[in-house]
């Protein structure tokens, strides 16, 4: 049994608690300092307020203040903040970081450099001291809803490094009866397909929204073909994107990217977004719906707004390519009406 | 313009007359002698049954015995008969084929022979002339739920043949303003796909079934955890099902697969079946359930039941592939209670 220290108490910081301690480890959660009211809830043996579940009591919650002594003899640190505090969760566990201790990432995605398309791990691991890179990181990607976890409903998730054995060490310390663990190799094809299945299960919510907007209801007979054709286009494209930045297609088609689409569309407030979108509503009524909540599809649609003429100046892509992700774009971020490329889709697989 | 005569008036049959008549052409809809209830219906000036809904006037409803007059004129032929009777169609229709009126398949699945895996189009070739055989059959794949592309959804498939100028020839026909046809050489790998897929999404189904039985609601956190790996695992082994058929995997990974096992989930009777499993019902109870609708995903289980131990005496698969498939096969056949051997999953692939 470890002492597992993870920063980030949000929803997956938290949710992979649960499995964690249920594997018989010492779970220490630190929060960010956006974090302070979860962990006041947590210190005082409250819920967790927005998973609205207690956690174990094996689990120890921290403050942001009290990283340091949080970290102390753990055998592995975790990374739950947001997209945007990776670089600031790098300078809190850099003075912690050891080559013996693994760093895993729930935290995941794309970031355009400017001149470049890059993985968050990477992102991290450069901001790591030198010595601390063989750590990992260890990136956790596959369909898994935090609040599903957290209620130990069966998961499986795949962890990919550039550092194998990192992976392998983590995989052992994280699996348990019902959080099932692989590694893989292929940082970049799971990076690529955790960032984008959120704008993908944005475009097939758009569905349900059209529906209801032409007068249909929900249920069987819908607009089912409609995303289903979408959802098959959304792999071909994953698979395509992958390939580009060095990844292997065959991620695309498994867990990390069919199987987290599929969660996504069935679970997640992206879906919900989409079918705001489909409704009619513009841009900012959409994303006042949702209440404050990350939209991680927006982000990633206006990276690949960034990259993609840079990435066809290289060559690297077709402006005839990924139809459907240049569509959502316009109609995430542009407003325009939706008007799927059907023609576009499938060329290049059936 | 030209005229299309159809022979099976069920669900998809009877669907498939929207798209063409909107394209232009005279359709004549032939029942089977089942039929009789839908064509006397049609004929009367009302609605199809099943599909609820009047089909459009350019769409002439003929009864079984009226096929001679039915097909006079016929340009191509579709075939919409269960998959338990398509080497009666082949029958009914072989003095009607002639090489240059190409079949069109929306009857798809794959038959056991005793010695071998058969895919249901090559079943009615070989029923056919000889000298009609370069008529295709050309087959229909990819998500398709009927009552949706008659109620003019927009639809995405997959038209695949070993014929290609035959598939060329039926895609300039078929297509229309949203039913968007693709062609594909790729006959095996489609075919399994619509055969399997049943199974998986059956599997899938059992997801909101546990959920349910353990106090769960159906919503945003249920067990779709659960049931995204079971998708990832459902679309990796149809491409390795796709591989030992001598298709391509990657067809497994598009529309026809991951598309149709998509809607397949959404839409369809066959995920309310795995549903009723999932609750725990005895398999003649979940039957019961269905109230006389065809259910694919026993058909396509009893086939691989059987298929299996003769394909591993070959070697073509081995004893631990398609865990999934398998232990589908215990559950709804044997009444097996739901153990998925997560351990096994994605073993070959991310």
């Amino acid at each position: 049994m470890a002492i597992f220290t993870i920063l980030g108490a949000g929803m997956m910081g938290s949710a992979l608690c649960v499995p964690l301690a249920d594997a018989g480890h010492e779970v220490r959660l630190v929060g960010t300092h956006l974090d302070d009211e979860i962990i006041a809830s947590l210190k005082g043996g409250g819920v967790h307020p927005t998973l609205g579940l207690a956690l174990p009591p094996e689990v120890r919650p921290f403050f942001a203040g009290e990283l340091g002594e949080a970290v102390c003899g753990a055998e592995a640190i975790g990374i739950g903040v947001s997209s945007a505090g990776v670089r600031w969760a790098a300078e809190q566990i850099g003075p912690h970081a050891r080559p013996e201790r693994p760093i895993v990432m729930v935290s995941k995605g794309l970031h355009w450099s400017g001149g470049e398309l890059r993985l968050l791990p990477d992102v991290l691991r450069d901001a790591l001291p030198t010595a601390a890179r063989c750590a990992g990181p260890v990136a956790v990607a596959g369909p898994c809803i935090a609040g599903e976890l957290a209620r130990r409903v069966e998961s499986c998730v795949v962890l990919a490094s550039r550092e194998p054995r990192a992976a392998e060490r983590v995989a052992a310390l994280m699996c348990s009866s019902y959080y099932h663990v692989r590694t893989s190799p292929d940082l970049a094809g799971t990076q690529v397909c955790a960032a984008l299945k959120n704008a993908y299960a944005m475009g097939v919510g758009l569905g349900a929204g059209i529906n209801e907007k032409s007068g249909g209801k929900p249920g069987s007979v819908a607009m089912h073909n409609f995303e289903a054709a979408l959802f098959a286009q959304s792999v071909i494209e994953m698979q395509r994107l992958v390939a580009v930045l060095g990844g292997d297609p065959q991620s695309a088609a498994g867990l990390p990217g069919a199987g987290d689409l599929n969660v996504t569309c069935n679970g997640g407030r992206t879906a919900r977004f989409g079918r705001s979108l489909g409704l009619g509503l513009s841009l900012a009524e959409a994303v006042a719906k949702m209440q404050g909540a990350t939209l991680e599809c927006l982000e990633i649609l206006e990276v690949m707004r960034q990259a993609l003429p840079e990435m066809e100046r290289r060559g690297a892509i077709g402006p005839d390519e990924l139809p459907l992700l240049r569509h959502l774009g316009q109609v995430a971020l542009d407003g325009a009406p939706v008007r799927m490329p059907f023609a576009r889709f499938f060329r290049s697989a059936t």
